[in-house]
Order: C-alpha cells, then structure tokens, then sequence
C-alpha cells in the first residue's frame, strides 16, 4: 500500500508535467490560431513564461527524486518540437 | 520503510519550497544592496519572475499531494512579509 503510494507520486509527476506541457502546446495554438502572429513580442512572452514555468515544476520533480533528469528533458523537448510544427504550420498559411 | 519515503517526499517538498523562497530573499537583498533600486522596473520583473516560478512549485507539490494548500499560503505569505520588510527599509537608507 505504502509502496504503491511512492509510484503513485512518481507517476502523478509525470502525468502531472505531460499535461502542463500540453497546456502550453494548446494555448500556444489557440494563440496562434486566433490572436497574434509568432513575430509579435508578446507571443514571444507568453511561450517564455509558460516555458519557464514548466521548467521549473521538472527541476522541483527532479530534485524531489520523482523523476529522472533524463524524463524532464524529454518531456521539455517533445513540447519544443511540437511548438516547431505549429510554429512552421502557421507561417505557411 | 517505504511509509518512511513517503513522509520523506512532503517533507522534502516542504524544505525545498522553503529553501527556493529564502534564495528568493536573499536575490532580493543582494540586488538592493548592490544593484537597482526598488523603483526600478528590472528588479520588479526580477521579483515577479522569481515569484511565478515559486508560486508554480508550491502549486505543482501541492497538486501531487505533498504539501497542503495552506501551507503553500503560508510559505508565500511570509516570503512577502520579509520582501516588504527588506523593501521598507531600502526606502529608509
């Protein structure tokens, strides 16, 4: 029982980051689809705020030991290349 | 054992929280004593920034169980007490 509790928190970890990384991915989308252009500073903020945001709720799960340096880089890069994508996508509209 | 890890985890979470905001504290103070003014609009996105990611780790513990909402206020509230302590007494100089 205890045990199960100890995964439990590592897997909430991260399944807790994997959605706030895809937070970020959705409300960039929105953004992009609705309000500003990738060029406009303030797309810029946004995306650096969440961005840094994210990174540090990783190096808190890092050091807390629930996951592997290894996992939040993962996690950190996947979401990159996915708002790459996006971003390319939006500039061949 | 594995109860004891558990009860490492909060306790952990707890400390490092504590620990991410004196650093806060202490960035504060080395930048008023040596760098820029309360007034000035670079050491209010210092402390806002600082502040967000705070505030985003003690939402993510307490989102994973380890750290209750309360205490989150607590540790937010006296790290505002001491900025403003700090902040007065700059003034004062």
């Amino acid at each position: 029982m205890a045990s199960d509790m100890i995964i439990n928190h590592q897997e909430r970890a991260h399944a807790l980051l994997k959605a706030d990384a895809d937070k970020i991915l959705r409300l960039i989308k929105v953004q992009m689809d609705n309000l500003t252009m990738p060029q406009c500073p303030l797309y810029e903020e946004v995306l650096d705020t969440q961005m840094f945001g994210l990174s540090r709720e990783i190096d808190f799960a890092v050091r807390l030991g629930l996951i592997e340096v290894s996992e939040g880089k993962v996690i950190l890069a996947q979401l990159e290349r996915e708002l790459s994508i996006l971003h390319e996508a939006s500039l061949k509209k």
